[in-house]
């Protein structure tokens, strides 16, 4: 505190040329004084500035330094201020990864026509015969059918996206140390390298429950000495601690069943739509399953997410937390293991579950004993995974982030509006009688960032940990964030009533929650490129199986062959002749011995080379990233080093001023041998520290030489 | 600064009641006082004290808590006490660690004998015939006399083996999160919490080397005015990094380079041996090579070490870094990388490369044309890496560590003691004439406590990356730092010069260190349990290929056969009735296809499949293991509650104190007008002071409400 003070004093003599660290102060000081009198002379002036720089003005759009973090801290205090900061630098890191991010995509784009394995799908004379995909009611179809799937899927599968994968962790991790590097210079600009976070009182409802308490024990033990409860132990809060764990497990199950409903949904249309008689309805079987199954996904995320965030509001209630600062921390992790198996689930189940537990023709895995797995078309897996997600990102940010965020304010707003109007007052002279405060009333109140750097995280979640099958994610990201920066800006300062202003230091749990996402982001990087594309499949069969060393032949050699004699009855196609002729053979992909090896349909030796090269990728990709990122975060130093200089050039200054006044001390008591009862206090005070100094500074000099 | 004379002002009118801190100060005041009158009064009482409560009471042996920490700390300052007091955590935390490891080995020697496969392998009627392990001078040899090797290795290579690695790589994490809190407690006891590095100077090299470099520059531009050059670039010191660059891979080449010299005298003299006739000779070849070969990395090892101790120390010169601080860091880097390859390097080979390059019977790998690659026996190379291990861990510390750290300064004093003596004084007129501080000389000076960490790292990699291989390792560890604390003690009072004291925070480089030791013991103890041990191959034959769940078939299973005809000319063996039976089928140890398959002597079906197992489990365990550790990282608080607590505390009584002196101030400056020039200066702090006091408390009730 003391040492606050000084530099505050410090700060302050140097602000008399600067001028502007003064104002600030005065600003500040002004902004959180309560009900001060004359703010209502200022503040509309002071909005309407701060709403034309902060939410108009075209340079103000994307970039940290082009917002006026200076005015909105002023304004709002440093919580909020710290936000847009990290929304900006977020914002502006978006732009090299969408560049490299459309650069990749672009050299998909370019070089789809060199591709071998998709121009031996497209080929003509390629004349292979594919094994039905479901019982009955499918018939054989030709490989050359999935021709625009092969090539659509080199747009996101092909030798770049590797190298994306490992830009995007180093991009992670650089955006983790400019941030802390950042917040840094923001912390001394805004004066706060000392601020150490002052000990939070304990909540009312923590109180009560205390008093609670201890009235219980009191009378259970009147007879003995009244002893006063002093806090919650862990056995009382472990009722809440199970529930807690109870419903979080519940919740992830509900998430779990209902994209386990998708699936049976997706699985049980496509069977009823194939066995429909009109052929139109049959050609679009495809497009109607997936645009339909990915909007029921798309809506049940929208509407479990409000559900989830009330549950975990409620479970952080029921916790009972000691202070403000535990009870947010508390929600907002229980908030984001939520909202993040919410979002993430269907996305991770099309990644690394769909069509990979679908077993073999004439030995098909099935649900309800009916049901038979989905299976992709080929190469099919990662172009689903880009629709899902790029419905997912698409729709959540643009209905829930843009349309919610603005939208259900304004209508509150309006609604509350109209109930007013139903009273009393005349509009025009209500307008003139009404004060600014009761205006203001009218707005939404300010409910926490946590829904703001939710909302931010779970993008950050989309850009990192799919980005190797999605490359666009960094483009899309960054495009609504131009948004979505001056969307908040329009909100705080129009829309929500003015929040009470804050101090802090950093970001707080955020922080730690981000790189717990980068951190899953390598690994789950490593299993989409090993896993979902076919990257290594590629490769293995270019450096052992292929004859000439390139890629022709790959598509043959990832296709197992079907003796179609040898389905189960009651599951044969009902039109073999589709195509026009009879099938012995049909094909199918996977990779398993031939009908006529010693083992028919076994698991080949392929199969566990390919799988034991996948799985040694994703051991070096991990290692490698992670070193990576490892030495990225020891190279760049957490404090820029003109601030490191500038916070030593302080601490000269204040020790200086520091002996100085003590000397200043010491002079007025000598030469006024008493003065007062105080005196006695601070003479053994300046005896302490003008006889530690040069001690102190002997052993400075000491540590020096050795 | 102002802080620190406060917080001990605050210490100071409470250690009025306690005693202790006020002595500690003066005591450490009187340590820091360079050529204090009256010390050599009390040093010699002072050592005796120290010296007998330090090394050589019992009590004191082991545990932090037994060390007099606060008496090291007094007298050689709080480096060398956090060094002390590490060692000691060190050592408490080796007890549980050795414990569980001892557990573990005797689980393996109680299930020896219900080991199915060494059972398999001892079994005199299994009649399994193994191909010759060298080229003609070798011969066919029965799988029953690799009996004991067998038996023995269970020792090591049980499932329990992988329990431990799990307990020690949570083990590690814990270690590093009790050093933390014990760092914080003696930061508090020792009143280091506000104290942080003051600015080193920079060294006299560094302001030669930037003299001599603006002195040329001044030469260069005589007409041009003359500017002087600050700092070294970039730039002028590329040459320095080039050279260490080049120095610090050429010496961990010539690391390699005697390994694989050791690999080839191996090679070769189990060859010659081989070929001699007598029979006692070739009986003991695989005992005299192994010994002679671990010898000889051992002492390469230890030579090494110093050779390379003295190559850090010299690019370092070279690089000319700006502090002593630097300094320091620096060269332990360097040091430490080397040292540690040399350490591990033969270990590594033995775990990862040993048997694995050696090709197959009639198609061996071949080094010069004419050595072939060395083989394990029969689950051998696990029982060699103990050696290895043992030998290793055993020969350094008894040898490096203890010899030559107590040894050689008992040497050099005699040596300097004797070049006195030949001087002209009598021996026991100049043991009168002979002042404190000249007999004191006679000792050796001290080196900084590099040395000590780096053997103490050095044994933690002992201890943590082969843990999963000899479980041993901590009962060793702990055995030898029971001394070693001790013999350090001695060495420190007795054998060296006393070192100037000198402050510190913290272990500095060497925690970053210890985390990144811990980190890659997690990747090698999972590649050391699915590739050198035959854990994984058991699981897989168990649970994919076992007729009936057991284990019974297993070395039938990861024997190939081979067919003696296929030998290339020239390499069969000269003696092929050394059985006393003719062969035509030879079995080894690897998985391939029969030579009757359609792809004889090709990798087979199982290779890929226990490959792909093994690197699962790798992947599977090293994220387990991280996961884990991170949760450890995450439970446990960095700062011990009732210091965190304390230091609150503390925090309220300095406002107090600090609000009090400022009035008393106030009450001084209004009683009295004019007091002198220094009364405007501090004027105006008082009244910034003052105004800024209340505003700054509104500031925090604010952000209470929020």
């Amino acid at each position: 505190m003391s040492w606050q003070v000084y530099r505050r004093s410090i700060k302050k003599k140097r602000s008399m040329h600067i001028g502007v660290v003064g104002k600030i102060n005065t600003l500040v000081n002004k902004v959180l004084e309560p009900l001060h009198p004359h703010v209502e002379e200022h503040q509309p002036k002071n909005i309407k500035h701060l709403s034309h720089t902060f939410s108009r003005e075209k340079q103000h759009l994307v970039f940290y330094k082009y917002q006026p973090i200076g005015l909105v801290r002023k304004y709002f205090g440093e919580k909020i201020g710290l936000y847009f900061a990290w929304l900006g630098l977020y914002t502006q890191m978006l732009i090299p990864a969408s560049l490299v991010g459309v650069f990749v995509f672009l050299y998909g784009c370019a070089t789809v026509d060199d591709n071998i394995p998709s121009m031996e799908i497209c080929h003509p004379k390629n004349n292979i015969t594919m094994c039905p995909l479901c019982d009955r009611v499918c018939s054989y179809w030709k490989l050359s059918t999935a021709c625009a799937t092969a090539r659509a899927s080199h747009l996101f599968d092909n030798p770049a996206t590797v190298f994306f994968s490992i830009f995007m962790a180093l991009w992670a991790a650089m955006f983790m140390e400019n941030w802390k590097r950042r917040q840094m210079r923001l912390n001394y600009e805004w004066d706060l390298t000392g601020f150490e976070d002052e000990e939070d009182h304990p909540r009312a409802e923590y109180e009560f429950r205390v008093m609670q308490k201890s009235l219980c024990k009191d009378q259970k033990s009147q007879q003995k000495v009244i002893m006063p409860v002093e806090k919650l132990t862990y056995r009382d809060r472990l009722p809440a601690y199970m529930t807690n764990i109870v419903m979080m497990l519940l919740m992830i199950g509900v998430t779990f069943a209902i994209v386990f409903g998708v699936i049976l949904y997706r699985i049980s249309t496509k069977a009823a739509l194939h066995m429909s008689s009109n052929p139109i309805t049959r050609n679009h079987v495809q497009l109607t399953v997936k645009t339909t199954a990915a909007i029921i996904n798309l809506v049940v995320i929208l509407i479990l997410d409000e559900v989830y965030g009330a549950v975990a509001r409620w479970l952080t209630v029921l916790e009972v937390p000691k202070t403000d600062k535990s009870f947010e921390e508390r929600l907002i992790f229980k908030t984001f293991i939520l909202k993040f198996f919410n979002a993430f689930t269907p996305i991770i189940y099309i990644a690394f579950f769909r069509g990979r537990l679908v077993g073999r023709p004439g030995s098909y895995l099935y649900v309800f004993e009916s049901y038979r797995m989905e299976e992709c078309a080929h190469g099919g897996c990662l172009m689903e995974l880009c629709i899902q997600l790029s419905i997912t990102m698409l729709g959540k940010q643009l209905i829930q982030n843009n349309l919610f965020e603005i939208g259900i304010p304004k209508l509150k707003k309006l609604i509350r509006y109209i109930r007013s109007k139903q009273g009393a007052f005349q509009e025009e002279e209500r307008q003139k009688k009404l004060q600014r405060y009761e205006t203001d009333h009218f707005l939404e109140p300010f409910a926490g960032l946590t829904p703001e750097y939710m909302e931010m995280i779970i993008q950050f979640g989309f850009v990192t940990l799919f980005v190797a099958s999605f490359p666009l994610a960094p483009l899309f990201a960054l495009l609504n964030n131009i948004i979505e920066i001056r969307l908040d800006a329009k909100k705080f300062v129009t829309e929500l009533r003015r929040p009470v202003a804050a101090r802090a230091k950093d970001i707080g749990i955020w922080y730690n929650i981000l790189r717990g996402v980068a951190k899953v982001a390598v690994i789950i990087n490593a299993f989409v490129i090993s896993f979902t594309s076919d990257f290594i499949p590629r490769m293995v069969y270019q450096y052992m199986y292929s004859p000439d060393g390139s890629m022709h032949g790959f598509v043959n050699h990832t296709l197992s062959y079907f003796n179609v004699s040898h389905f189960q009855d009651g599951k044969e196609t009902m039109d073999p002749l589709h195509l026009g002729y009879s099938i012995e053979i049909c094909r199918y992909k996977d990779y398993r011995e031939p009908p006529w090896s010693a083992t028919p349909y076994e698991i080949s030796k392929e199969f566990w080379a390919v799988l034991a090269v996948r799985l040694a990728f994703v051991i070096v990709f991990q290692n490698v990233v992670m070193l990576m990122s490892d030495i990225v975060d020891w190279i760049i130093p957490d404090i820029p080093k003109d601030i490191s200089l500038q916070i030593h050039k302080e601490k000269i200054l204040l020790v200086d001023l520091f002996m100085k006044e003590e000397q200043g001390k010491v002079y007025i008591l000598e030469s006024r041998p008493s003065a007062g009862g105080t005196e006695k206090c601070s003479r053994s005070n300046n005896s302490n520290s003008t006889v530690a100094h040069p001690h102190s500074g002997l052993h400075t000099n000491n540590n020096k030489n050795l």
